[in-house]
């Protein structure tokens, strides 16, 4: 893929009569069940929202982003986590989110070193796609685990 | 709930070894799981993506906020499902969205108004809190479908 093409992405919500929306994108055969969360009127407990969906789109894009630049570095991955932590108030006289604060716990192998993963941990916090098209906030606070001593 | 208040919201990435991500977010049973889309070097095809997340995250929210306004109207929301479209490009160096449009569909029934479903399908453009939580253009392009003629 060139890397001055531009990429286009489609999803499909169709609300139910249980105030549930279900989406689907082409080519992905699992559907997401989507409500209000319970935090406001007739919201829906035990569902995912529209605000953990955005959390998730962007700790899932830190992930990737890490991943490809990992590939970049040669840089084995053996395990990653990343949480997302979202803020949500009301900003000139409507909702959104305020800020969002990442959590990746990266564990390293024996032979692979703090500063090279360090290094990778900050540049995908910089070139997460979804966190470069958000408005608010976009905290990174890493943790890298070392291997535990033989 | 106070207008004033801020609210949280949390999820946690686990990557697997097969570099798809399972998310999780408290009181939720249901998780996600989100990988590279295929456009991408190591792209995974079948799974949703953080971009195919992120419009999910906005035409859910647009669905939630338009149920929300339209309580308010006293307006009974027959059917509706609502397309996001987003196209990804580079900008300055970094992929982001540049561009999210929405297709919301409404149907009305016998003694509705187009014209009050028309301000309520304006008004949760401009009140969807994910779409308050971008950088990119949100446009709307939306369709009212009248009941048949008897």
């Amino acid at each position: 893929m060139e890397k001055s093409a531009s990429l286009a992405y489609r999803v499909k919500s169709s609300l139910g009569a249980d105030r549930i929306s279900v989406i689907a994108t082409p080519g992905v055969q699992h559907q997401l069940h989507v409500a209000t969360p319970p935090e406001f009127p007739n919201g829906i407990a035990g569902v995912w929202s529209p605000e953990t969906l955005l959390l998730s789109a962007v700790a899932g894009c830190y992930v990737n982003t890490f991943l490809a630049l990992a590939n970049k570095f040669d840089f084995k991955t053996s395990a990653l986590a990343c949480e997302a932590v979202g803020t949500v108030a009301v900003v000139e006289g409507k909702y959104a989110f305020t800020n969002i604060r990442l959590y990746p716990t990266l564990t390293l192998s024996e032979e692979q070193d703090e500063v090279v993963a360090l290094n990778i941990l900050e540049k995908a916090h910089r070139y997460c796609l979804v966190s470069n098209t958000l408005r608010c906030p976009v905290e990174m606070h890493e943790k890298i685990l070392l291997p535990a001593a033989a």
